[in-house]
């Protein structure tokens, strides 16, 4: 006698850019990985009923809504995702977890540590399982990366870690003044959104932040306001401005619990940095380093290799003995930047099947907004702050 | 008032690893490009009634049949896919093509010139839209190099086409003898299998080839028959061996009938080399390099650049200015290899609803297989060969 | 009427590491660049007899000296070239000046920011010809930044300026103590001795620094002393160990005076990087990256490029527009480290024949203690500094 | 009692480009490595008056002659050293033979076979240590291929040798007719100026060809004559053309002894390419990939190294364990062309000295223009050519 598989139902709040991510996540999973449940996108959720009825269309769900509370409360729904703007993420998971939801929340996990705390409370209390799409850690070479610092490949202790996050997408400063350059709505700018990304690759490959020291940097402090930019008026002449709010960029210093050091940057003012995260590791035997615009490559530098033949090695992330890629395509056949949510959600399925949550769960949501806070901290009193 | 989308049925024969990729290509194809018809995973097709139906659950399709007859001449269906192996291509497009239906066909087109032009016959009598699944054309970077080239970006005359497609998973002597290395199935081995790709780009970037003098070799000429080599037994002692039929490496130059001069190679025993398929084009006014590992870039290199200022630039093809990007992510955030199935897939519906065939066709599925039986010619006679 | 050339004898205080590369320098300005003096490897100097005679015969002097004292004195010499250790730097200069000899002198100019005030009072009292041996800033690469910057290539804003100076030749804990770990003898550690480069191509390529805040470690505490090294004792058993007293790595952000972000890094404890000076500029308009371990290239992005064509440039600085390069080989045909001497020398027997010092001055030895004085008061302090 | 080093007298016939190469590597030679003689750069000879003793000068010589015939009877001369155009290499070789002078002969060793074998056997009849100038085998990076191929890294077989020499410098149409593009002073044009550098390495690294077959194409048939050039007339208008009787590409395909496959192309018409030597070498167990625009790096892939971290190695080939680069800087200060030549005749010394020839001999020059006939006589008849 064989069991039929079961199947989770998801509701997800929010249907934008995340939204299509999340999305073909959901569809993608269950075809290339071999999980313990079906997967069914039962109802999307947004503001506006004709926007998430065409999204709805357009993504692959079941049911339309415009009211999260009904679906979060909806007995049918299994797992909520939630990948609305930041402001709201609290108050959704609070109630998802009342309702005995799994939960998947979008990075960051809220807008403030108090908030994080008081998510982390609940799906504690509810004893739901709980993750935080913080998609980079399921590339493929940042896996791999994990599983060779932990057995060892770098040796017993790690002296570096320097990450950059880097884009150019505000770079010209008659890009108007989008809602992500708006404090009250946004919260912060290259900080939350990609400083974000590589202070949790930080966390996860080298260990918890003991103390950081930064600066934050507005380049261009005004901004035409929307509508105009959208009418074609330029910044030179008869435009209005609007002020921008938030950092244009971070650079920050630090150091981890372990003893390692910590060096970060994330700009969105760097010409022909598209999606630009580059690591480096430095440990006592050897060293990492990673591009994610090269995101199947790892580079490897061993220092056990024999004289003459050293030098960094440069794997394509792609075998069958790599992290996920065996239920992808064959070697040398790469995989690309949605891969990373998909491999996510097929974790997170078994995570729900077995009730037993997996990393990066809301603790991690948490810890990341404690090392976000401390550095605009230490920005805003030009001074060290311990995490 | 609106009309309704019309929806296009898909009946697939074939479900193994090119299967898995067109299956892919067929669901994700409506969720990322604007399509004029829905598609509809409706039948796929297999020998084994038990694979075949386990197919049909993993990769999302409807209904399942073992009898390929049976699907071509249902009146339900509207294309019909064929990713068989080579042998039945012909049989298959040509009774689809009889039914009337759109028809699809991995590449190669079939075994020989003298199939290819039978089916080409049929599907130009049918008055059926054909296109032949050379999925490479539509990697982003290749076709902005095409886009570029039409466009003058490389001069006026191309000098210099060459290619590389190597690989290296036989590269051990003790790798089994797999039908993929049996004349009699396979027809040849790294020529048909990995050459043929780069004969079409050649084709599709280039033009025409004029003339041909090639090689074909076999390194290792007996293997482990398969089930020894299953049961793992060695090659060194008390196995049986088993006659490679096919070649392992394939090297030739030409020219085409533009006067540029080509250079091809094609291997399965290249240690490290995993699907690394590298092309440079030479023109009068610039050149054009390209790697399939990392085939989100493309490399650009324009004399006409200020002089201090000339390189071969590193593009990253994810911008919204560059083919087929914009359907995905934002820049940056790279593709991968079913992405080139799911781009094909979506012109292939598009050139359905308007009844108008699409490059690549089976003219050119034909032009390949002329090209290729030439290379092999005139390997044999140690001569040069005209198309 | 023709003149004939002048010819400048230089007498070279020191002979070591330096001695070789700086030798090698006058050796070989005269007899690639065209220039307005002969040059005369006239006498070098040294502590040890023994070791200074088999210096000179090996690089190239005619005469071997014991005594700086009476060398700086020789009315014969027109140029002392001091590569001495760093602490005999001030004395050797102080004396040089007062016999009116154009002196050229290893980086970093003196111990300290007094001294060095001391050194540049001395040679403009004397007016004579002065320049600090900073020969990265003559790497074709970085003067073609440098030309490329000046011009506006990256626009009228400067955002940043990112660079790291890495080698792991201490990396290994069992490496001795050699004299450049101890603070006596040699000030700082990375700092002095690698940040001092990436702190000058700063200044030179973006501008002077406004603040500063940064972080110094010392990774390996105590090593081996050398004598026990030296007999091959392991750090393991029995083994004395003695003190490092210098930095390992330095690690720091801060800002330029014309608004632009700093972040810089120099370390000794990154496995499997050798001589790995990596820059990163972003400005208004593009961006330039530089790698000292490729050298001989340059990657620009230029956002005006037209909009499908944008990418990184790998110009490859062998042309005869690049700077210095035309005095080499043919383009494509590399040179290396000892080059970057023989550009600087070249340029500094036209500034002595001019009378006219060219940059880097003992002005920039100056301002580039400063930095590292600030750099280091920060550490301590655990603060900000203002230069 | 020790003895004092002999002193090495050289006549160097030939002062161009070759010749200015030539005499940094003499110069240098001595002052990088412990040689067991003396070099003196006793007379450099070339045929016109002003020109040579310019030359002298500039490039360090003791005497100016404009007549080969006493240079090469002269008694204090050791070492005759040939830089001159190809078609007197024979004639003064056979000269310095029959004087008992030790030869180096730039390549190619001379015009055609027939010259080849006189010069070999008059070496070898006056027992004279004679080498051919292919200063690429002193790359450190291919010495270093030579010996890893040797030790069996790459495994007991070899399977393909790929290499490509691409420059750019004709390709404008405009460029004008030079004596490297006429046949009759220049021989051939990209197949015995550059191919013959690649041809050498296939069989230095490779082993002997057994059989080729080529193409050779001239693209461009007409160009201004030089002094129409000169006075800066274009090619449109009122021009005079003259034809170009060499080629400016050649591509070939080949066969090793040992069983491997050889594929090779030369161009001066690849846009961007300025000095591009790439080779690729396929072994049984392990590839090697190297490229001349980055020649301090070699590529090593190792199918031996264990699952997860298998990848190419980018080795920076300027360590202590890695031939030659101990004696010149540091790891990771790269060095450039020139010291190809420098690393050449430092061996050379060693083999006049010791009496004993080094590769590569005349012997190899030999083999060389076996090859280059070999594919000439391919082109030409349209078929494979046995060696």
């Amino acid at each position: 006698m064989t069991m039929p598989k079961p199947t989770l139902n998801i509701g997800m709040i929010g249907y934008n850019f995340m939204g299509k991510a999340h999305s073909n996540g959901w569809r993608q999973a269950p075809k290339f990985f071999d999980l313990p449940a079906d997967v069914n996108l039962h109802t999307i959720c947004g503001r506006t009923k004709k926007s998430v009825e065409a999204a709805r269309k357009r993504l692959g769900w079941q049911n339309a809504s415009t009211d999260w509370k009904s679906v979060v409360q909806d007995p049918a729904i299994d797992v909520i995702d939630v990948c609305t703007p930041n402001d709201s993420h609290c108050e959704i998971v609070l109630e998802a977890a009342r309702h005995g939801k799994a939960i998947l929340c979008e990075k960051p996990l809220a807008l403030n540590v108090a908030e994080c705390e008081k998510m982390l409370a609940a799906v504690k209390k509810a004893k739901v399982v709980h993750m935080i799409c913080q998609n980079y850690r399921r590339i493929p070479a940042i896996a791999l990366a994990k599983k060779m610092i932990e057995r060892g490949d770098l040796g017993d202790r790690i002296y570096h870690f320097r990450a950059r996050y880097a884009q150019d997408w505000i770079a010209d400063p008659n890009f108007p003044l989008v809602w992500r350059l708006q404090a009250k709505i946004a919260g912060s700018g290259a900080h939350g959104d990609i400083d974000a990304h590589i202070i949790d690759l930080g966390r996860y490959l080298v260990g918890e932040f003991k103390e950081v020291c930064g600066l934050m940097e507005t380049f261009i402090k005004e901004r035409p306001l929307l509508d105009q930019a959208a009418a074609g008026l330029g910044a030179k002449a008869g435009k209005k401005l609007g002020k921008v709010t938030v950092d244009d960029a971070v650079s920050w210093i630090g150091r981890f619990k372990n003893g390692a050091l910590a060096n970060l940057e994330a700009t969105r003012f760097a010409r022909g940095r598209k999606n630009h995260i580059t690591l480096e590791i430095n440990g006592s035997k050897g060293s990492l380093a990673f591009n994610f615009e090269d995101m199947n490559r790892l580079q490897f530098f061993d220092s056990t290799d024999s004289g003459d033949r050293q030098g960094f090695r440069d794997i394509i992330v792609t075998e069958d003995t790599h992290p996920y890629t065996g239920a992808w395509w064959p070697p040398g056949h790469i995989i690309g930047y949605e891969h990373t949510f998909v491999n996510t959600f097929a974790d997170f399925v078994k995570a729900v099947v077995s009730g037993k949550s997996t990393e990066p769960t809301f603790q991690d949501g948490l810890q990341n907004e404690k090392v976000l806070a401390a550095v605009e901290k230490s920005a805003k009193s030009r001074s060290w702050v311990k995490i």
